[in-house]
């Protein structure tokens, strides 16, 4: 297998471990997939994973600050994503969600990604879930 | 970067504005994302979205058009697609979605696409939500 | 078109036929994409399609053999797999899943795939569906 190929685990020293046997992002070849990221806030030995919050503001940013650090662990920025999956809990954040979303790309230099968003469960506490697909290159 | 990696905005002209800083497609390389798309009529000017519908098979023959038309937009087909995403609001309607599925994909000349669907909550109005990735070449 | 980027249709012979047209498995040049898979245990002729269980269990470890057949099928493994999605119906399951998903991959010799889990709707009888995106090369 080349250089190119082999699949790589993308882990930002930031992050608090993943409670099961997945990675936060994983590469190979030009493909970059960042897994479902919560707005946890920067992991403390010895504390558990803490939601930035409760606000839809603080934990919307900090899931895309968490997406963003796993893109750039993984050699890519918000450039070479193609598709942002949103999972949000609740249809009345939508309007606000949009407006922090496009705060945060608001500097964006090319294309946005696509997007998918749709209401789920998630666990008590958590307002929002995202993940991104990445083509290097 | 080269012509082939280069990432572009695809945006058919029927659609209306995406609400955020999201594209309605997205094409890199080979691999073209569509965005989550719902059953909006084609967009006039100084209306607000509108889905077709109420009914179940308006909105599904719209969702899938529109996906269609950001296929088409990126130079794709259903012919590339690899994966289509549903997003149904009521388990009570998937046999009546698989109806429509199966009726709009009769003459599919190749393999269909993997699917997978699950039921969520989306804004009031919207029965279906469908996204899909196509890898061209 | 070159045979590397003819889009192929992957149909384990233990798999009960979709329920429309859709595909188990397709893969396309270097990409392999798994259908959404639940806990049917394998097909038997004349019979419906019948979920194992019904403790979480037994559903999460045939849903997770379920994705595994594909992959095989469409000549990957879970080495290749990029990413996870899953969907839960009842995030009091989570603990439990994520044992489960441990136990599974126990003897995993490579980075583990990224992983997406949310809590939806599914068809009555359904704990779990699970979707897997693999590159292989």
């Amino acid at each position: 297998m080349s250089h190119d190929t082999a699949k790589t685990a993308v882990t930002p020293p930031t992050h608090t471990a993943p409670p099961a046997k997945f990675s936060h992002g994983v590469r190979k070849g030009n493909i970059l997939q960042v897994a479902g990221q919560v707005g946890f806030l920067p992991a403390v030995e010895g504390r558990a994973p803490t939601p930035a919050g409760p606000d839809l503001r603080s934990q919307v940013l900090q899931t895309l600050a968490n997406v963003s650090s796993v893109l750039e662990a993984g050699g890519a920025s918000w450039e070479d994503a193609v598709m942002v999956r949103v999972y949000l809990t609740d249809t009345g954040h939508f309007a606000e969600f949009n407006e922090l979303y496009d705060e945060y790309f608001a500097a964006l230099a090319g294309p946005p990604a696509a997007r998918t968003t749709v209401y789920v469960g998630l666990p008590a506490g958590l307002l929002v879930e995202i993940d991104a697909l990445a083509v290097l290159g």
